[in-house]
């Protein structure tokens, strides 16, 4: 907060003596609406943001930041919205290979004549590597700047030990524990998954609820719904992440949120799977800390938060036969702040906020489908795509410009992608 | 027929003689994966069609056009998918000046307080002009090619006569009797609008059972419900287009068939709104000639016909929690030939057929969101968007290319809507 008392008192000196005594920013974004998802959800149109290495260190009018700050590189977002990057609670990155590869099929048919069969002959380091790069390319176009990832490689308790050491103290990486789901592992296994996340003090991610079957095999098997089955083996706590959460109840909405457990609400994934309804409008009346996700893109089948922005919105309103619930506002939280709590990053991450981390995003709102303009956070959840956005920063870092992408080659990512294409359609010929 | 036989004996004669006789065609689209969406549902990839003046005349592989025709342009589709333009069935194309200016309310404040209020201090002929255009512009770069419209300056029979009698023959605009819905107009308007498109052999369309509540006051009203209601005073029958169609009954589907009506599904709308899920499998069981529609922009809040695709697959699983239902294939029947089934209009639009006029469109699929591709179909379906539509041709004019527009002035068309936007907003103001 130095920053503030210190650029406050040069205001009153005024703007020619303010410059010559400017601070260095390494970027500031300026010109704009800026949405910044604070707890008072302030708006400032226009606004501007300084940024100093990977953090936010100040946020005003245009004209103030420009009196206060000299820029290494100055990104004008006049005619843009500029707002938290979004955030995907729940992805399998890899999974865009196998994007389109098989739609419209039982949940069943689809994991067991393709999904499976496809993994078995293609998963390897290589092909995590070329899907991994090609969703984040994907990512950054659309303005996601976090995501929780789910997938192989993290799957044995060993290996994953070795992992989380590796990526300990990453300033971008947040190594995790994820044992699928609790119908894919003994509970021997799950509880050596909770121990070994909380000895390390990491996330612990699990499917929970998904599909309305999982509550009848757990029933079956352990007499108990999921989320208490869990509950009774020790295996929720702070840090741990529920995906899907759609066949829960109200009793088991009180065991996530007494737990302090956050949830990944997948809409489009639920909707296309025919998996069911989850309970958003329960979960946000009872506090509990609810994200977004897109989840893999072989079951969406794109990566995009708008579009899941907009589908939670529609979905709940659909569900509770009530226009007004999860309204614009409330899609959006969900996207930024929302899975920030779910992830347990809210302290760096989800709003624009001095101290927080440099992670946002500016959107062009010039396009037919976008005029006229009204309300902003109407037309972000409403009428907004991925494609709309201009400009990707993470950490500081500016990922992509004017839709130019600085950090990847886009076009060896989609080639490389484009090359191991015919094994994975080989992988599933039947 | 005659240009197919020609050509084919051409064929015979070799590339070298073809090319001193070939036929002149105006416009030819070469290269890319053609879905014809005719009977058969041929897919030709690589794929080619000849164009002359307003018509398809031919549609063949690549090397097979090149040899029988030279055009006076030629649009190099190559990497894209072409298909037959999309058919939006219901909207209100003016509206988009109400876009994003009222959200998250129950239907009747949302009317009541937003938009009755904004249409009685803005509806104007200017107000229309303009909105439509910033419509069509929407339209045309988001690759629809066809919409059926409801709006201000029909209501009124006798204008409504003046308005058919100005517009008949018109090879662009087929004129059509629009009383608004049964709730809104008394039994002698409905009978006199039936009569006045009959008299006219022009369609009628009308909202039938969007919500609950219509079904109720008909109940009321009529002690029957809608569907039932209009039959009983014999509106319906061929040429006539119900919209929504939410509420009915399995046998007032039957009626629905029985008399040839189209119906419009308009899954966003219905899902903004929480106005219910329309029956859709039950409609393509019963055969009737189903489209897709957005609704308008003030309800959706775009007039994209891919989101409109992509929903109804996804709100037919999700309803009938079944993931197998409305795949993908269905879904772009649905936007194409069943939209132009549901108009009445399937001899002129709808698939790609030699006789049929030439409205159709290219669309890219080079993004990372659409890599890699196993099947165009679900590509177009699940990851496609307005904005990757490059071309778009209507009776066989190019009205963009490249994305770029050629009929209108789009900036213009953006600043008058822009311009007249902070009337519309002062209208609401509380």
């Amino acid at each position: 907060m130095r920053v503030r008392i210190v650029v406050t008192a040069l205001a009153f000196a005024g703007l020619a003596a303010a410059q010559s005594t400017r601070r260095q920013a390494s970027l500031v974004v300026i010109g704009g609406t800026v949405i910044t998802e604070n707890a008072r959800h302030d708006i400032l149109s226009p606004g501007a943001i300084a940024i100093s290495g990977t953090d936010i260190v100040d946020i005003d009018r245009p004209e103030v930041i420009a009196g206060r700050y000299r820029a290494s590189e100055t990104i004008d977002a006049r005619d843009q919205i500029v707002l938290p990057g979004l955030i995907n609670t729940h992805t399998h990155a890899p999974m865009v290979m196998y994007r389109g590869l098989a739609d419209d099929l039982s949940l069943m048919k689809w994991l067991q004549e393709y999904i499976f069969p496809a993994e078995a002959k293609t998963v390897s380091p290589e092909m995590v590597r070329i899907g991994t790069r090609l969703a984040a390319l994907e990512m950054i176009e659309s303005g996601t700047t976090t995501y929780a990832d789910m997938y192989y490689f993290e799957e044995e308790i060993a290996r994953a030990e070795r992992f989380i050491t590796a990526f300990k103290g990453d300033s971008l990486i947040v190594p995790a524990v994820a044992p699928h789901a609790m119908y894919t592992n003994d509970e021997a296994t799950l509880k050596a998954a909770a121990a070994l996340a909380r000895r390390h003090d990491v996330p612990l991610i699990i499917h929970l609820a998904e599909t309305e079957d999982e509550v009848k095999t757990s029933r079956e098997q352990h007499r108990t719904t999921p989320a208490s089955y869990l509950e009774s083996i020790g295996f929720w706590g702070p840090k741990t992440l529920a995906a899907h959460g759609v066949w829960v109840s109200d009793d088991e909405i009180q065991i996530l949120k007494q737990r302090g457990v956050g949830v990944s609400h997948n809409p489009e994934s639920n909707m296309k799977l025919a998996s069911g309804t989850a309970p958003v409008t329960k979960y946000l009346a009872a506090g509990v800390a609810l994200g977004l996700g897109t989840d893999g893109a072989a079951s969406n089948n794109d990566l995009d938060m708008f579009e899941a922005m907009r589908q939670a919105s529609f979905l709940a309103k659909h569900a509770m036969h009530d226009p007004t619930v999860v309204p614009a506002a409330t899609a959006l939280d969900l996207a930024t702040i929302g899975g920030a709590r779910a992830l347990g990053m809210e302290k760096a991450i989800g709003s624009l906020e001095p101290g927080k981390r440099a992670d946002l995003i500016t959107v062009s709102m010039r396009a037919p489908r976008q005029t006229p303009l009204y309300d902003p956070i109407s037309h972000i959840v409403y009428v907004t795509r991925g494609d709309d956005v201009r400009t990707t920063i993470v950490n500081g870092k500016v990922l992509m410009r004017n839709r130019q992408i600085r950090t990847l080659d886009r076009t060896a990512v989609i080639a490389a992608a484009n090359q191991l294409a015919p094994r994975v359609r080989d992988a599933v010929k039947h």
